[in-house]
């Protein structure tokens, strides 16, 4: 059984290895058959080293020739998706179809396009032309980026095909992509086609790198070295955490995307109009890939009374009647019956499911639990535990006092969603709790499930911590995403024939938005 | 002797004081006569309770009427410029005029104003609208924020009227100022007149309040604590990682600038063009303000040979002849003492100045220290102390590669300047160097020295780590320094009239600009 080499400085060469591991197939909880590196600080530090060069290199390219590389790769995605497709099914359990060649596959080489276009055009930099004082700032490429993908989406965020990467590439940035240790196989692919793609474009060879895993201590060291830029992370809290202290201290930038519940209120007029419609909806996103969505709605407010203990039932019956999905390891399976214990020990009763394998592979029964307001807000840090995976927790309110405090305890999130009565019956009440889902998510919602997250300008997918690390980014949409890999970088008095070619008085392509004397344009400096 | 109050929640009230202290005239070096108290933690914990009450009302203020705070404000300021210069300079040591009355309060004012500009026209919440997908984003205001200010600029970055106060309050938060030990008086005037104008205007009574001092470990509990929204800091490099220590394990966003040493490279073309011109820009450069400017230029990089030592001896002269201004306090004076140590030790030799108390007050000489290529390789951490006030160091660079080298071990710094002949002699030596300069600082300057921070929306008064904290934000430009304090909110689906009216489809002005569609206008939504 061959050990797969990592990609460093346009190479396929044998990592420094300190030991080995292999990926699972959740489905069949057997083994397959590539054995991957966890890498030694030398491999990371060789990295470094390439992304360095390969930095100094690309911030210098034209915003056209990274667009063709980010092109170039999203057609070689599309001609290399089955074996993506095969691959990905084979190390996550998530659907070949439509999940991963219909939805995620399409929306990865997508978004490489939209990053594509926001490198050619250059609107992305925030050009800001000040001609009476002589000062000129944009937004440049920062250097290095560490990509650390999460294990739910193998494509769509992936460390080198994912959100982050194409906003890190779009910036004129080298990419180090740290593997999801649980889909190794399928990064590997990914990379594959990238570093062809990057051959085709004559870009630096070191503009993307694969390392498959290393020691915790090694990824705190990856993430402060001086030599990088900044660092994506999506993933568990736990490590995240970690990974924002080491770069915290070191000074480094880092994007996380932690954990969230997606706390959505139903209101009474809306159950009493579209009962359900409302079922239906909640019972489609709490159990789409099988909950493992960063925006899965793991928390459920509704006031007493009404067709409360309807709707409860309603989804119950529905939570029963749908498949059991398998889970994308065993360690979501474990998480899973984790976060169940301590909701449970901190007071929400199980109203149906909460049974670890009762699917194919690692898998759970669709869990609904509930819990008064009361008991809520006795142990709100408990009960706002993160169940990753096909579960959902229902906070019962008594009145629209207690829903308030219960909102005003909220830790940050990605998003909140609000379902009220379409003709103006619960109006009161939204108003009433509206601003607080608004400040404690990035995201607000009306009528509508939180799981799809549209790859828009407008999107924000981000929110207040621990939602993420800071409330001003965020991870998806173009172009607001790629800014948080460019450095701003102001030029006073410089010389004309010196400023970057999207500083300068004429307008690089004829298409890029400059802010010039505070008024937005695409013309040139007059 | 009276123990001023503190301002919490619309009233001054009598401080829960663990201790006092007083102001020093550092010209005079005699405690100024008010006592002020070291507040407990009691009172951070009530004006954090007050503040949150007043951030959920000012953030459904529309724009017009934080702008008319502000522009109260600034009248009020000047109308009582008289005593803030009065008291000013008897805590700073700053001059009257032209610096404190002329310079800096004007500068001030001008601040006020622009903020309102913006609160008003609303521009700076980045509005991206994707009629398409249905989805809206902006930034929205953040919550409280506390403002440290430095000890350098008691107007302009003063804690309660300065730039990080003037963008908080821009973005619709509430600010809780933390005034410099060195200035409270200063820093009480602006307070009374601050408050003053939120009742003109009608404000909620807790959009300005004013402590003191605390403990360190209250500092560190207060930038952490939930309630808080973000943290602005200026000022010592300690200071500030301490804070940001605690606030990065809260998840609360933290602006700092902590410190700089602003190199400049003077190339050979330049100094045999305009000599006498460089000397004179260079050591006025120092000298301004004692050299207490964060844009200070404390590190020149000169080429060996040609009129390298002519330049140093020139300059030694011009240090020699010119006046030693009085130092900000005991502590600049005792700071600068052990700089000049470590960099004596390091290898750096006193060409001229280095002696404490050389004139009024508080003060030293002005000093020029220099080294060698190699001797700056040998120690570059030490070499690279910040000496804050009125001394700088040159290297004196062997030939380009060592040139190169050196700028290759700078550490983060707010400014990096140029100086090259104006007839092409240097190019190829500017195109060398450059990049490394340019990645290395928030602003590249081309002839012209750092200290000049003009308050344009192109300015970046920022860089990367250590000179701040992210290099992606400044704490001098408007609008780009509000969004510091703003969280990116995006509304997905929300019904058209519960949108804020800066989301709804009627431009709520006329004059915001919103990109819209990919399509930056002040149109309506089509």
């Amino acid at each position: 059984m061959a050990v797969q080499p990592i990609l460093i400085n346009g190479e396929w060469k044998k990592a420094d290895a300190v030991r080995h591991f292999q990926a699972e197939n959740p489905a069949t909880k057997k083994p397959l058959s590539d054995e991957y590196p966890v890498s030694s600080w030398k491999d990371c530090d060789e990295a470094l080293d390439a992304a360095v060069v390969a930095a100094e290199e690309l911030r210098s390219l034209s915003g056209a020739k990274i667009a063709s590389f980010l092109e170039r790769y999203a057609e070689r995605i599309e001609a290399r998706a089955d074996d993506l497709v095969e691959m990905g099914n084979a190390e996550t359990g998530l659907a070949k179809s439509p999940r991963l060649a219909d939805a995620e596959l399409p929306r990865t080489t997508n978004q490489l396009r939209q990053a594509a276009e926001s490198a050619r055009n250059e609107s992305w930099r925030v050009a800001t032309i000040d001609t009476k004082a002589g000062i000129r700032s944009a937004y440049g490429s920062l250097g290095p980026v560490c990509v650390f993908g999460p294990n739910n989406f193998p494509f769509a965020f992936g460390s080198i095909s994912g959100g982050d990467f194409a906003a890190a590439i779009a910036a004129g940035n080298p990419v180090i992509a740290k593997a999801n240790s649980s889909h190794p196989g399928t990064t590997r692919i990914f990379a594959e086609e990238a570093m062809k793609a990057v051959e085709d474009t004559g870009l630096p060879k070191a503009t993307v790198q694969l390392i498959y895993r290393t020691g915790h201590a090694d990824g705190e060291k990856l993430v402060a070295d001086p030599r990088n830029g900044a660092t994506g992370y999506t993933g568990s809290r736990g490590a995240g955490l970690k990974l924002k202290e080491a770069a915290d201290k070191a000074g480094n930038p880092i994007y996380l995307e932690l954990s969230s519940i997606n706390p959505v209120a139903i209101l009474p007029g809306a159950l009493e109009e579209r009962f359900d419609e409302i079922v239906e909806e909640f019972k489609g996103s709490c159990l789409l890939g099988a909950g493992q969505f960063c925006t899965n709605p793991g928390l459920v407010i509704l006031m007493k009374g009404g067709k409360t203990d309807a709707f409860i039932d309603a989804v119950a019956k529905k939570f029963d009647d749908a498949p059991v999905h398998t889970l994308l390891s065993k360690g979501v399976q474990e998480g899973l019956a984790d976060s169940l214990k301590i909701l449970k020990d901190a007071g929400a009763e199980l109203i149906t499911g909460g049974k670890s394998g009762a699917g194919e592979g690692y898998s759970q029964s669709n869990t609904l639990l509930s819990v008064s307001g009361s008991k809520f807000l006795a142990k709100p840090e408990e009960l706002q535990s993160e169940a990753f995976g096909n579960t959902s927790l229902v906070v019962v309110a008594d009145d629209t006092n207690q829903a308030r405090d219960i909102l005003r305890v909220l830790e940050g999130n990605l998003t909140a969603c609000i379902y009220s009565h379409t003709g103006g019956d619960d109006d009161k009440l939204y108003d009433t709790l509206a601003p607080y889902l608004r400040q404690n998510a990035g995201r607000l919602l009306n009528d509508k499930m939180p799981t799809g997250v549209a790859v828009s300008p407008a999107m924000n997918h981000g929110g207040p911590y621990p939602a993420t690390g800071h409330p001003g980014f965020t991870a998806v949409g173009i172009p607001a995403s790629i800014i948080r890999f460019g450095m701003l970088q102001s030029f006073d008095n410089v010389r004309p024939h010196r400023l970057p070619s999207y500083l300068q008085d004429k307008n690089p392509n004829g298409e890029m938005w400059r802010l010039i004397d505070l008024e937005w344009t695409t013309s040139d400096v007059k």
